[in-house]
């Protein structure tokens, strides 16, 4: 019997480690390579889920730790879980809640056990291990749950990084064992082992031998420099197995979709679009533009000329400037979905590209266009 | 020639003062009575125009001192109006500025040219008087606009009431020569007099006599008790033409719509549906209900169950506290347009009623479940 999850292979491409697939999911069928937006608290921040559906989005990911704390689990169990909870007909990917309880819980500590942590928001003194984040994310219900696992800080010393990484197979394999719904929600596994080649290699041999229908590479974008992160991407996919999705956590810029998808990674995530949209920031074919500047006050061109999203279509960089410095939550309504829009519409391209030999040229011209360096 | 806007009686119904009608505009035609959404600075907060369009609404308000302010009448004509600015394809009604420089500016001083006030963002001192709400309102493009005005605070003394209204008619007469587009924008007059029987009736006789296309029942819903008001309208509008609109401004709780549809008003506005909404309170077919309170964390039942809006057919009361205690701005989304979709619904009805001459019965079933007195 096949998992609730799994990966289909459709074409490896000639051009770096760029491959076409898909990702079979209880709620829906998604092409791949894929950029997922970010709903923490069950919501993709000011969009309905009819508008992030609309773009073409078919996953979601959303966040254990943030929907522990509030609502908690029980109730958006009790609701019939997270897809029902939120109103969402696609796909839902959960992280572990491992990568929160470092770096926005207070007073953590980690043993062999767990992480004892303090809530960001009450500051209550809390437990989570592989056990509790399986059970978590078994009560929200998602289709593919993350292993609970040790991110380690950016630099780290190679012990650290060993101990760290032998500890999060041992999690892993708690994972498999503490999980509910193998039916019908799906188990990824996370390498670690920091910017090491040989400590990667342990990680994903250990974690492969469990055979999980998947697997991220965890613990990069961690303040690393970002050929670094290129680098360690360059010999670590190739350690995963062909047939299983690759998936890189929290990465989400024009460029970094580019360099992942050229280093073999299927499934991609970021807050990025609609944080910087909540700033009036969005990106454009011509690279980032700071709407809320005063020199778009009288600019009644759309955000994006070459964009053809609601936003563009129908507003003009002078109303959403108005907006956002009027307070008006429209404004960063507007700028959120043109910037979710402009990632997944990208993805597409970028498929596409894959489908017709065609992508590094249609990096080559993305980049000249938006201003990075080629 | 018609005027750009005019009103059409239909039926002069055998419950009070109730009135069916319709009200032709250069953006369409209103059927009335109408409640009219409030997008103060040129969007209805948190909602998009496709939104409220499909809810049915036909003519929104927005507000000349808000705009005047930020981003300026210039930029939204240059814009190409302000239909074209916030992608709204119905009517609008513009307020004169009048009352925001009274309640909201700082330091105003009233002379006979006009008012002297602060900016209440920036401190910048400026002048508004007839002329200038004209000319920003002929800017602005709106398809109704208000005449500047005096509205007196309650409780006022009848010298001052009397001194107020006939400057609010000799404004109206700077109005009507200060006006450039007399063949597509409609100038509406405001009747004056405070609570005093027989100073309405100068105000109204001396403003009928400019013939207007519509007239505002001004001065109410300044303080004053509710039955005071509603006895206000009971001898004012008798005093209005029967062809022409009779508008309420700034009423909209479910009580007065239909306590001044039976007092022969035509035109309601009201910022209450969206305020309370961003409070989490909601109107429902049993009164109000506060959906952050936390009996509602685990009720997976509709804002209200009697309602076929989009908030209600798709989300729970615990979804939508979830996301108002979690400071996500979809969650007032949601209950904004829920309390928008109820108004408009609730006037839908009420048009109805009159139709079948069923407003009084709709009125006592309604006031019962509310929770209103009868």
């Amino acid at each position: 019997m096949r998992p609730p999850v799994y990966y289909e292979l459709i074409k490896a491409s000639s051009e770096g480690m760029a491959r076409r697939g898909r990702l079979h999911t209880p709620h829906g069928t998604i092409e791949t390579p894929v950029f997922m937006p970010v709903g923490t608290q069950a919501t993709v921040k000011t969009l309905s889920p009819e508008e992030v559906a609309g773009m073409g989005a078919g996953i979601l990911l959303s966040n254990t730790y943030h929907l522990h704390l509030r609502p908690g689990e029980d109730i958006v169990r009790d609701a019939g879980g997270l897809h029902r909870f939120m109103n969402w007909q696609g796909a839902i990917l959960t992280d572990s809640g491992g990568f929160q309880v470092f770096s926005l819980s207070a007073l953590r500590k980690i043993t062999e056990e767990g992480v004892a942590f303090r809530s960001h928001l009450s500051g209550e003194p809390l437990f989570m291990g592989p056990e509790e984040s399986m059970a978590v994310q078994n009560a929200l219900g998602s289709d593919i749950m993350m292993a609970f696992d040790e991110c380690p800080p950016f630099p780290a010393d190679r012990d650290y990084l060993t101990q760290s990484l032998l500890r999060t197979t041992r999690w892993a394999k708690r994972c498999i064992a503490a999980h509910k719904n193998p039916d019908r929600q799906a188990l990824f596994g996370i390498v670690q082992g920091g910017m090491e080649h040989d400590l990667r290699k342990l990680s994903a041999e250990q974690l492969v031998e469990l055979d999980l229908p998947g697997y991220a590479v965890g613990g990069l974008s961690v303040g690393e420099p970002k050929p670094l992160m290129y680098e360690v991407l360059e010999y670590t996919t190739p350690l995963l197995p062909k047939d299983k999705a690759r998936y890189l956590m929290g990465v989400g810029s024009p460029d970094d979709l580019f360099e992942g998808v050229l280093r073999g990674v299927d499934m991609f995530d970021c807050v990025l679009p609609t944080r910087i949209a909540r700033n009036g920031t969005v990106f454009t074919s011509k690279g980032k533009l700071v709407v809320r500047n005063a020199q778009y006050a009288r600019d009644f061109a759309p955000l994006d000329d070459a964009c053809d999203c609601y936003t563009c279509k129908n507003y003009s960089r002078a109303y959403i400037r108005h907006l956002i410095k009027a307070d008006e939550t429209f404004g960063i309504r507007l700028t959120s979905y043109h910037n979710v829009y402009f990632l997944i519409k990208l993805m597409e391209k970028i498929r596409q590209a894959i489908e017709t030999d065609t992508l590094l040229s249609f990096k080559r011209s993305f980049y000249e266009a938006y201003g990075y360096e080629n």
